[in-house]
């Protein structure tokens, strides 16, 4: 685990969402991105070598929408970055973490992520991420 | 906000968890210090430039005593790092953001801080902290 990557944070609207972090952070997003396959939008703003992720529902079954319908808006998940994703996996299952997809799965900001059970991480959502190489 | 000082937890079992992290940080706590004003015991983990920050009440009425209660454990703070914490308070509030305590309290960490209520910032409660400058 390098460091964390980003903070992944729940929304009901993104551009009431994007103008709150706006002045709250001082500092304007610096890219949306709609993940389809993951029936969100999201949005990035940078913190130092960190970063916070908007991230708003655009299909009413999407985790996202679930997560609030249940929880309200609020935290999401904390992503760390790795090197190796599959090196990474197969530590984490030996540890005995529940990792939801063993098969990463591309997420937004051209990452490769992968997520553990929050059962296994005291009620923490953690991602792992890593870059996607350029060929 | 400079950057992302810490991300809170609020855990039941100081060691329990402090053994969970470990193995999924792959790194131990680096300190571990009581908040007596607050009711919590916490405990440190690096995590490249920011932190990870878990906290087990040490009273039953404390705030996260009672967070537990009603949500269980997970991610209870954001923390970010501000050079002048009055400053950033009277900026926050002329934007129209919560301020809980507007004189800010000494914390973990060797810190002044202060809390956003989560109502004004999407459901996060938001910390501002500042160093606590040696004489």
């Amino acid at each position: 685990m390098k460091k964390i990557d980003h903070i992944g944070i729940a929304v009901k609207d993104l551009a009431v969402s994007n103008a709150l972090f706006e002045k709250l952070l001082g500092v304007s997003p610096y890219k949306q991105e709609e993940v389809e396959s993951e029936g969100v939008t999201t949005s990035f703003f940078k913190s130092d070598t960190s970063k916070i992720e908007l991230l708003a529902s655009t299909d009413e079954n999407s985790v996202i929408a679930k997560f609030i319908e249940k929880k309200g808006e609020g935290m999401h998940h904390i992503a760390f970055e790795v090197d190796d994703i599959e090196q990474e996996i197969r530590r984490l299952k030996e540890e005995g973490f529940h990792v939801l997809n063993e098969i990463p799965k591309k997420g937004a900001d051209n990452k490769l992520v992968v997520f553990l059970h929050p059962k296994s991480t005291n009620g923490v959502l953690i991602e792992l991420c890593q870059n996607i190489k350029e060929l």
